[in-house]
């Protein structure tokens, strides 16, 4: 997210505010975060665990040795890719909806925007509930992108596909339609919701003493700290990151957020976009240490869980087992010996087979 | 195998029941299967369930929303694709190797043959227990899987592409090496060692009504079948097989072993011989039926389980996907509508992923 668009989202939040509806999932408050007040507790990750139950998988934490021997630790991937929807962002949107059903609060309808994943989360778990769910998508998204959406059952509104004409036009449908609109990763539930994948992966595996978690708009991986920080003060967690979109890696240095200065090009489509602000002030806090990669190392790694771990990922996944392969991972922060077993996320598996294939092949 | 290698094989079984030590690895009797004394029973199978333990993986059994539409039946996946090794062959190679063992019978070495899996797996169980093993390859195999037999400390032995010259390679290394004879398919403990996965599949899940099993030696499902209609009487079992290489689907028809008559070119280069003479008697009594699909599907099927399954399956595997998603399913012998839990065994993942990627999208 550039500056205007961190405006819009803040001029939108501020439209959303007079609406109390859409308030109970829409919580973007920096100014409580900057005073150490994060956007959600850990209560907010238990309740989040107990209330997505039944609308996700526990994915399975699955080994490789292969990948142990070439991380030098025990390394343990949750299968996020292997989630319903086929990535993690079901966890969210599951939480941010069914947490308005909890309360009897039934929407005439969600709007959200997503050129993804979180797309395709929100419409199943919408239509779950029978209700409808109007995603706006970049008129440019890959028409199996909209196909898988329309497939759920939500509605496709296009946009120009630049970020002002998308809050723009987020705006004028939710004024249109009504209902309730969620933020793709920074309404507060979403971010409990993902938060669901730390509290998951050390009940499964106690002894972990890192985790490593691909980094964009910084949804998944600060709730995956406030979960394991609280389950486990001593764990370490990691952010990994493209070289191309290091702006995660450049908002520690500077101790603010700070949008990378060229367009984005990443073959990790998934992280393409600027750690949002109630993400921020847990990344600051409490993440170790951010870890980058090349774009030669997150092809690298994705071909490797393919082939070795016979698990189909998309890219974006390729980014964590990238940090752990390389050779900065035992330069990281707070990194020493004694941290051997090292959980790793692997977001999602919605690749296009043969355009990922030719990618990681060469051809 | 054609009925050129069957007597090879027989000759070789002659030889060596001329050494005690390979004796008990090696148990060639259709003699007695044919009075309905198959080679295993239930208690080999139990057996074999502690005995390899220790050296594979219990896999999941996974779901696919999608893949349950598509098959009108909910369909549990048997995820060998992610075993050691990449294949269920570790099964039958670690219960013979680790069966000797047990017995105090340490061989100098382990001889087998193989173009694939089996090779690698037995390298990988003779390399645990610190065995020489000798994997007779034809010289045309591909490097890559040459180069894994090595990386897991086997001898690739290469031999020219025939049956024949395969058997003779076979009998001269294990003259001069001396050690322990394997057979990759018809040893009675590699049989008992692939049971194992049926006996897994009704732990995991009780309530499975059939099971579909891809066929090629047919060691896989005559281990199963004994298995599953043990525990489960009125289980039925499915055979998948490619139609350009249904010797199973003849043999049944044929009530005798029927090879088929031309040269077999199929994706599914796992299931590309003829079955043996041990899994028959199982398979001719016991199967329920043999359900043939083309190439066509087995592409299809393949790309539906990398897509929406997100599992990196081998071709072979795709056979009995696309067996449970095709019209034949319905009719098959024992099909009615209680039959509602399909459990189906996704036997391997080791593709080569640029080649099966430029199958799967006809580049």
């Amino acid at each position: 997210m550039n500056a205007v668009s961190a405006n819009l989202l803040k001029n939108l939040g501020t439209f959303l505010s007079a609406r109390t509806l859409q308030m109970s999932t829409v919580n973007i408050s920096p100014a409580a975060a900057e005073a150490g007040n994060y956007c959600i507790t850990f209560d907010d990750v238990e309740k989040a665990h107990s209330v997505i139950k039944p609308y996700v998988h526990q994915t399975p934490l699955m080994t490789c040795s292969f990948i142990d021997k070439l991380c030098g630790r025990n390394v343990f991937m949750k299968t996020e890719n292997l989630q319903k929807t086929g990535s993690f962002k079901i966890r969210g949107a599951a939480n941010a909806i069914a947490s308005l059903v909890r309360k009897n609060i039934k929407p005439d309808c969600i709007v959200t925007h997503s050129s993804g994943n979180f797309g395709l989360a929100v419409a199943k778990t919408a239509k779950h509930f029978n209700i409808p769910a109007y995603i706006v998508m970049p008129s440019n998204a890959p028409e199996c992108k909209k196909n898988t959406v329309k497939s759920y059952g939500g509605v496709v509104v296009e946009c120009s596909p630049t970020e002002k004409a998308r809050m723009q036009k987020v705006k004028s449908v939710w004024v249109e339609k009504g209902g309730c609109f969620i933020h793709a990763s920074q309404t507060a539930e979403v971010i409990s919701g993902h938060a669901t994948i730390g509290f998951e992966m050390l009940k499964q595996n106690p002894d972990l003493d890192a985790i490593v978690v691909p980094v964009g708009s910084g949804a998944m991986i600060s709730g995956i700290t406030i979960a394991a920080k609280h389950i486990k003060p001593s764990i370490k967690i990691y952010a990994a990151e493209p070289e191309k979109a290091n702006d995660c890696y450049l908002s520690k240095c500077n101790s603010h957020i700070t949008p990378v200065d060229h367009p984005v090009v990443t073959i990790a489509d998934g992280v393409k976009v600027t750690i949002g602000e109630n993400a921020w002030p847990i990344i600051r806090d409490l993440v170790d240490d951010v870890i980058t990669v090349s774009e030669e190392q997150i092809i690298e790694a994705t071909k490797l869980v393919w082939e070795r771990a016979k698990l189909v990922i998309e890219p974006t996944s390729g980014v964590g087992i990238a940090a752990i392969v390389s050779e900065k991972f035992s330069k990281a922060k707070g990194m020493h010996d004694d941290v051997k077993n090292i959980g790793v996320v692997l977001c999602g598996g919605n690749a296009d087979v043969g355009t990922v294939a030719k990618i990681l092949t060469g051809v």
